[in-house]
């Protein structure tokens, strides 16, 4: 059984956050040191599928892969891009973190900003953050009338679905923190000066919210959701287990894009001609 | 003596590439082997001090550094990206390579599509090819009037002014490649397949006009060069000591740079304690 089969939410069911332990490991090798060296042998398939994705990108293959990291605080999203992306060429990658809308992206309508920051065909994008901070924090908080907000998830499906159509393969990770560890992971932050800049005393308020936040993670992950663009529930609260589960997840993905190097588009012998016969 | 004293071209001065060895590895460790152990070293160094510079970034600190990589095809640009700066946490590096202008970027001046890709404060910025490309191609080709390309030093000389007064702390590489090299890389790259889409006819009518881009390099890199926006001739002809050189110069960088944590803009204890009293 493929991690795709394992950890992927049947769409369109409802979701039960409180039904999936955050310390599960599915589909893992035995413990941390064998899924490190698992994901080193990963690595070197990435970077090769990588490259060959990048080359046909070169050549008018317009598919890209754009990989959708959401979850509470702490749940370690800026650890997956660090760990798992930092295995990949970074010049292929196109990162964005999605931070609090700016004064010109409210003027905007929620996907405005999204747009302007997707992969370019041949790309792997990395979104910290995305579209989803507009149903989730958006509703929780109230930044919007409820209404606007609840039309906002067949926006999103609209909005996938078109990405989906225009060779974008979606990865999206729920990583799935528990309540006690986000805690244990907070407090880590106030105990170490180097870790202070991390925290924000708004972090405690937002963390009262969580039934309100886990309540927006179901709905979203029960209705946005489709076979072209499901989403992966991956346990966080073991960082090895998520950098494991996020890596094979993506390597999954790119086998079955399955990239090829391009044909040469020019006769090779005469250039070689041509080059050997210059000074 | 530090790299960065024995890289960099004394500014002003004129410049004769042919009297520097592509082949050199001055300052290296003793070979192949002991330079990528040294990397190794570096590498760890270079992510703490980078986490620190984006840490300051988001306490208000504006500094942050741009690595401008030039050379002539095949000199390594997008090796060293890959190596070395595959090496850093990429959520905070900002990389851009740059094409030929497309039509609204010829519609503007020629820093306007530079402007746009800048490094905020805390991150490193990576180009690759850059603004100097118009003192270059544009030169050699006559993609403009001869007047208006050679007023664009002093416009690259007035911008890069401005950047190190932004906070912006300019590592600019020439990666110095022999024309003897450059002529096994191109064979190599129609030799594989696999490599073939890296290579394009158009690349040996470039090559024929080497003597042109020398003398283009020589001017540039004699006339835009001040104590705030060097010059380092990194000889390229051999990978490992591009990589470890580019490595080392952005660490004797950093390192001046000496980013520090920001103090906490918050009661640590009363936070500790809200959060403690949460269930």
């Amino acid at each position: 059984m493929t991690l795709r089969e394992l950890l992927r939410l049947p769409p369109g069911e409802p979701v039960d956050l409180a039904g999936y332990d955050a310390r599960a490991t599915p589909g893992a090798p035995d413990g941390k040191e064998a899924a490190q060296a698992d994901r080193e042998r990963m690595a070197r398939r990435l970077a090769g599928l990588q490259e060959r994705l990048w080359a046909a990108g070169t050549a008018g293959d317009h598919r890209r892969v754009l990989l959708v990291l959401q979850g509470m605080d702490t749940s370690g999203k800026g650890g997956t891009v660090k760990h798992v992306i930092g295995q990949l060429n970074p010049s292929g990658c196109r990162i964005h973190a999605f931070k609090a809308p700016t004064e010109e992206e409210r003027a905007h309508d929620f996907l405005w900003r999204v747009r302007r920051v997707l992969p370019e065909p041949g790309e792997i994008g990395i979104f910290d953050r995305s579209h989803y901070e507009d149903v989730l924090i958006a509703r929780v908080r109230q930044l919007a009338p409820p209404a606007e907000i609840g039309s906002r998830h067949g926006l999103i499906n609209d909005f996938e679905r078109e990405l989906a159509e225009d060779g974008v393969t979606l990865v999206k990770c729920f990583l799935h923190l528990s309540y006690e560890e986000q805690k244990r992971r907070l407090l880590r932050r106030l105990d170490r000066p180097d870790k202070h800049w991390k925290f924000h005393p708004s972090d405690i308020d937002e963390r009262a919210l969580w039934p309100a936040y886990q309540e927006a993670y179901e709905l979203a992950l029960e209705r946005c959701a489709a076979p072209h663009a499901p989403w992966y529930l991956v346990p966080a609260d073991r960082k090895w287990y998520r950098n494991w589960a996020v890596s094979r997840l993506l390597l999954e993905h790119l086998r079955e894009l399955d990239p090829r190097y391009p044909e040469a588009g020019f006769d090779v012998a005469e250039s070689r001609e041509r080059l050997l016969k210059q000074a």
